[in-house]
């Protein structure tokens, strides 16, 4: 080899050695900002009566994926729905959590997690911006049964945090059964069920003991 | 069909039925109990500063994974190591956190762990009680590809936080680079990538700022 050769083999190397390292300097600089989640309270309280937050929720849902797949209308891909899970709250990083039964900030919330989600996953590289932002369109499209399936996990787990809690997020709030019924209108879709259980060991137990307003006057 | 027989009939599908909600009560009472994994605080801090928790850190090593895993040595099953990852500390509900550098707490870690862990999956119907147990006792032993990444991310995780919490909790338990790297002797059997990046980048960096106690004299 030339003189020349070899410098040019030398500099791809070195360029070559830059991407690399590029590749994993945003990805771990993505890592360090996610970690931001963590602080992203939801209205939902855990059984220490402490206000749960994005990447608690997240984790929990993960793991009832795990254990309650099999309920599934429809046969779902358990890694595809466990990831869409794990990374489906990170636009509240920029955009905040919104309450289910707050009409008024519901009404900008697709407007601000676009923004967010568009600015965030920029931060990978491109392949897999692309990857994470595509699960999250899924998620928030709701048409597969993996997407279908984690709406499900979405709607029930923090229901069954409100029972394991007296219900104190929906009495603080005033909840009717309207909102919860709403809020719910897609949860059959994922798994049958799982809604069935939920209507009837959650929803209407806690409907009950008055924990939720019957707007509906529903016996 | 007989009286009898449509009886017998009557009488075995109730008894499904049973078994059916058996199950999926059993499946609620553990996703129930589990949330007090949330509550298990560990000695590391957030970027917020905040102590993370359990499940903050298994959710979080569980997205590192799906971005990380392309710098695994061996080819590793995603939907497994993250499996493992979610529930590998479980059994602190019961056996409470063990600090990595709280030598006295270590010699009955696993004594108590063991103890947990008999209790906690025993919850689960059979199938997936030993599913749950295999998995954990998988992530322990770490003899496959799937355990040694996962530990990889065991490792790695604390010590991105601490880099970019001024190695607080190092700082505050005088954290000897003796036991930094007795705790990451198997870091590079997951990722021989990603042990030399925590190495150089988290680990000498911090050293040679003074946030680790050099009783090894490296230069």
């Amino acid at each position: 080899m030339d003189a020349d050769r070899v410098q040019r083999r030398a500099d791809c190397s070195q360029a070559q050695e830059n991407t690399d390292l590029d590749r994993l300097e945003k990805q771990i600089d993505f890592i360090r900002y996610i970690d931001k989640e963590k602080a992203i309270k939801r209205h939902t309280f855990k059984t220490d009566m402490e206000r749960e937050n994005d990447a608690e929720h997240a984790w929990h849902m993960s793991i009832m994926t795990m254990l309650l797949a099999e309920y599934a209308n429809e046969k779902i891909d358990k890694l595809r729905t466990i990831e869409m899970l794990l990374i489906h709250d990170l636009v509240e990083i920029g955009a905040g959590d919104t309450y289910a039964y707050d009409e008024s900030a519901k009404k900008t919330q697709r407007e601000r997690e676009l923004a967010s989600a568009d600015e965030l996953f920029e931060k990978l590289p491109k392949d897999q911006a692309k990857f994470m932002r595509e699960l999250w369109d899924e998620f928030e499209a709701g048409q597969t049964a993996e997407a279908r399936f984690a709406r499900t996990m979405d709607n029930f787990q923090p229901v069954l945090l409100n029972d394991a809690t007296g219900a104190l997020a929906w009495r603080e709030n005033a909840v009717k059964i309207s909102q919860i019924l709403k809020r719910n209108e897609n949860t059959a879709k994922g798994s049958r069920e799982l809604w069935d259980y939920e209507y009837e060991k959650f929803i209407k137990a806690n409907l009950k003991k008055g924990n939720i307003v019957n707007d509906l006057g529903i016996e």
